[in-house]
């Protein structure tokens, strides 16, 4: 099994949960990656710099200012406490971008019909799940940071949520009898009925119960885009995506196809 | 032939000198790599910020927030746009402080007799010069940020000349049959008689040659420690050193040792 971890903002910019998290990381079996993200240490280096950050359905506008911004963020403090971290714990870290090793290519996002630049956004066109496998079978440990790269010299901004099941694919799809989990950490136990109460937590979900349940508001906010994500990797070749909490890595909900209702 | 090639803030920090540097890399034959610094942006983003940067013998004192700052300029910013521009020149550039890998390990400098505490300044201890190699090997070109770790979790600020000197080391000692050059690129055609004028360029310099010249004070300031460093480098095991501008790699001042003279 190989495992491809991702942890937001919330966790990573926390000493205490980041703790949390490498201790459990580190724990994780067999070749693993984790990616991660960071906008609110951007968002606030922004504030203190004079910037405003503009979001639209999540997602930052990224002007050249901006990308200056997430590029020290999320490659170098982020990323490289990240490692720095993980060494001491023994673990042999290799911090990433998109753009080192050509890992991952992506296109700038073209306007929006509604007339909106996204700026400096990478819609993902491919990445090498071969160099990442290469990587892991060397006893190397990707942390990947939400950037890309468009090719022609110019970083871009990419939601991890879309880097970790981009990479999660493409090693799904370069290693041969060895199944990829992707695991989603967030905030809560996992995708949940009530999210004040943890006994509703939903162990399996598939994409017609997700359908139902976001019809009736069960399900609402930022979890959507997260479990589109969710389905989407595992039409493109993962075998199996869980989203759970860092206290809980192999436990929360596992997102299922149909035929395993 | 393996180069190493180390480029101050002055070249990285100004995108036509950065353009210049980065055609001329991209020529340069055989295994190479690249040792960048910084100081200046991060000297600008710490004005920006209301950080005072406080320098002593051209060293930076790192305190909790400068060394959250050099991280994200020196491995963020600076680092991951010199990989994206290598990348679209068909260079496969792999970003990396010293806690990548466990490249580079280092110690925090203790308080000097004087009473200066550098702060999170590292003193490096030892580079893995096998694992930069087999990097190269495998047609990968380092683009290193001037960072360490201790080991125990955390960054380290460590000057980008020593790095230089350090990697080139470690990669001679690991290499066999191939030598080793490292190149230190600086504003000037190299070490002059007259920093005013270019005919006095001089092209070949020992050590005692050297000594003479700072006795009579043709050799002055940031030129005596970046001296010292090659030098240094000559006795680690490095076959060549030279000392050039970005636009003439393979001309300058060779730095040779004394049974060269």
């Amino acid at each position: 099994m190989i495992n491809v971890i991702k942890v937001g903002g919330a966790v990573v910019e926390d000493p205490s949960s980041l703790d949390i998290l490498l201790d459990a990381f580190v724990k994780v079996e067999g070749p693993k990656a984790l990616v991660h993200g960071g906008g609110r240490s951007a968002t606030k280096l922004a504030e203190q710099l004079g910037i405003e950050s503009r979001m639209v359905g999540g997602r930052r506008i990224t002007d050249a200012d901006t990308l200056r911004i997430v590029t020290m963020v999320y490659a170098g403090l982020v990323n490289k406490n990240i490692v720095a971290q993980l060494q001491c714990l023994g673990c042999n870290a290799l911090g990433l971008t998109g753009a080192d090793l050509n890992l991952i290519r992506a296109h700038r996002r073209p306007i929006t019909p509604e007339g909106i630049d996204f700026g400096f956004v990478g819609d993902v066109d491919a990445a090498d799940g071969s160099r990442l496998l290469d990587l892991m079978s060397a006893g190397i440990i990707p942390v990947i940071a939400p950037l890309t790269h468009d090719g022609a010299g110019s970083l871009l901004n990419t939601n991890a949520d879309t880097i970790a099941q981009t990479v999660a694919s493409a090693i799904a799809n370069s290693a041969v009898n060895t199944p990829v989990t992707l695991t989603y950490c967030f905030e809560l136990p996992g995708v949940m009925g009530d999210p004040s109460d943890d006994s509703t937590l939903i162990p399996r979900l598939n994409e017609p119960m997700f359908r139902r349940l976001v019809a009736d508001g069960t399900i609402a906010g930022g979890m959507i885009p997260k479990l589109e994500n969710a389905f989407r990797a595992l039409r493109s070749g993962i075998q199996k995506v869980r989203i759970t909490n860092i206290r809980n890595l192999e436990g929360g909900t596992e997102i299922t196809e149909c035929s395993l209702e």
